[in-house]
């Protein structure tokens, strides 16, 4: 689990989409963040105080969350002096990059010896047992998709938002790094060995009080060659009442593969679900989250009108529309 | 690649179950075998020759296979002088436990000093891609299964014995530790970071030459909660032409999990083939192997004549009637 508050290193970012990770916890936490944390050349800039170290720790942040990646996921050396500072002013540091802060001595001796912790969160800090698809009490609600990054992880947050709006008992359940950053633990699913994916899932979101819903962020696709064992070991393990399926309209091929043309929408809800009742017979879609910031807003509403009528469920874009509609298909 | 011949390690194993990896390599690559080495207590006999690790040697051995398995997974301290001998006398080991020999300090100085290498197959000892789905070139076969230990194995080694025996290029890809005992190679498909599951087998059974076979030893079931992320990965990194359906008639319920029933054998066969499609478009399955040595032989011939009529495909057992009628279904 991650202390808090936070403070956002973004280091040397050429955008924001390098810095997306730091903009999601900013996004979906702005209440955690004290500060960011900029380098020389740094062109990612969050409606946040820019801070040094020292200002960070004087304003209370009690972890630098290492929200920035590059193409090969890895530690430049021209950061390390920050995180040495950050260490010796007293703050952990959690980073979501495939590269550990623990396999660096210089950082690893200077956590020892000020009593701090570093936090690989991409990496499990811990062993899992295998999924016994038992059934299990509380409500849980899974985000499926037609791709990877689609909206997952914000249609999750969203939902937690309204939910929580509406005094129901919900608790985001994070699966990759920035969600683990927003909601200060997690497992980041795709990390762990294949033995253990509905396992981990298991020990994610575990049998709760009947009221209680988890709301857990999917991860990939069944119908993405690259990454669906991952899908369909977080959907049995999940054992969700409910899905909701993420999609993304103007995806001229599956994420990182050309020749790969994007699924049917229809289909890939009925596999979902067909995949889903292995560990959860009666469970239904409750309706499309659609990421629409690549339509003209005239033609978003035009795409989710025909669409709902197509699929007869819900279909709205969270972020533009909320997700009231979908929660208003949940029974108490 | 392990180093040819083998010398059979069955330890202290209390019977022929613990030392179903030893047995499993003997019984299928037995002219690689040139005998086996038992402790105090072991009730467990291969029809091999006994040997001390210094006769093994002699005998021209090249490795220690650790062959026996128990509960935990574990390497129990008293192995650990029969190990040291053999790396003194110049064989590598090859383990198959979750167990690490390289996490033995006194077995990893040995090996250095000595030359030798500890092979902990259950671990991947490199680093993988993720998947693509892009077609490739050669022709792959996969052995898919109701459930977990129906027989994948031996029937994927039984299809490469009766194909070679008929002048077809086929090969055993393997993908967990006894098969790669067996083969001398392949990677323990469960113990693969999530992520790179097809892209394991994609590594396993790359682009080949037309006429060859690669024949690819399936993990786990799509029906098993607890593993069936990784028949999934599996089943789409292989990009199969045809499956080979495994089956154990008996079983009351799915291994490990005394709750949950076995799949429908139809059903089971269609959604592998729906879920194979994504990357190979005109998959097919070719028959049903089953086990039936827990049937009396009279009711498993009627057994297996009902289950032909019924799913339309030729349904054998492997071990007693072989897996020509499976042969014949391929198209040269």
């Amino acid at each position: 689990m991650l202390k808090r508050p936070y403070l956002l290193f973004v280091g040397d970012a050429p955008d924001l989409l390098a810095a997306k990770s730091a903009a999601g916890v900013w996004q979906w936490r702005p209440e955690l963040c004290v500060g960011q944390v900029r380098l020389c050349g740094c062109r990612a800039e969050l409606p946040l105080p820019v801070m040094s170290i020292e200002e960070g720790a004087a304003a209370g942040a009690r972890t630098l969350i290492i929200g920035v990646a590059n193409a090969g996921g890895f530690i430049p050396d021209f950061w390390i002096d920050t995180f040495l500072q950050a260490l010796e002013a007293g703050l952990d540091l959690a980073n979501g990059l495939h590269d550990r802060l623990s396999d660096r001595p210089v950082l690893v001796e200077a956590a020892a010896k000020r009593g701090r912790r570093l936090l690989d969160v991409r990496h499990p800090s811990r062993a899992f047992g295998v999924g016994t698809g038992e059934p299990r009490s509380g409500r849980r609600l899974l985000t499926v998709g037609t791709d990877c990054s689609v909206g997952k992880m914000y249609t999750t947050l969203a939902l937690e938002r309204e939910m929580r709006a509406r005094g129901m008992d919900a608790e985001f359940c994070a699966t990759g790094q920035t969600g683990i950053f927003i909601s200060g633990g997690g497992v980041a699913v795709d990390a762990v060995v294949a033995d253990f994916i509905s396992g981990a899932i298991e020990w994610l979101a575990p049998a709760a009080a009947e009221g209680h819903w988890d709301l857990i962020e999917g991860q990939g696709s069944l119908f993405h060659p690259s990454f669906a064992g991952v899908s369909l070991g977080l959907l049995h393990g999940a054992q969700a009442d409910v899905l909701v399926m993420c999609h993304e309209p103007t995806r001229r091929h599956m994420r990182g593969l050309p020749n790969r043309a994007m699924p049917d929408l229809q289909a890939c809800i009925e596999t979902n679900l067909a995949a889903a009742r292995l560990t959860s017979p009666h469970v239904r879609c409750i309706g499309v989250a659609v990421n629409c910031s690549g339509l003209p807003s005239a033609e978003a509403q035009a795409y989710l009108g025909r669409l709902a009528e197509d699929l007869g469920l819900p279909c709205v874009d969270p972020l533009v529309d909320g997700v009231a509609p979908l929660v208003d298909r949940l029974t108490p």
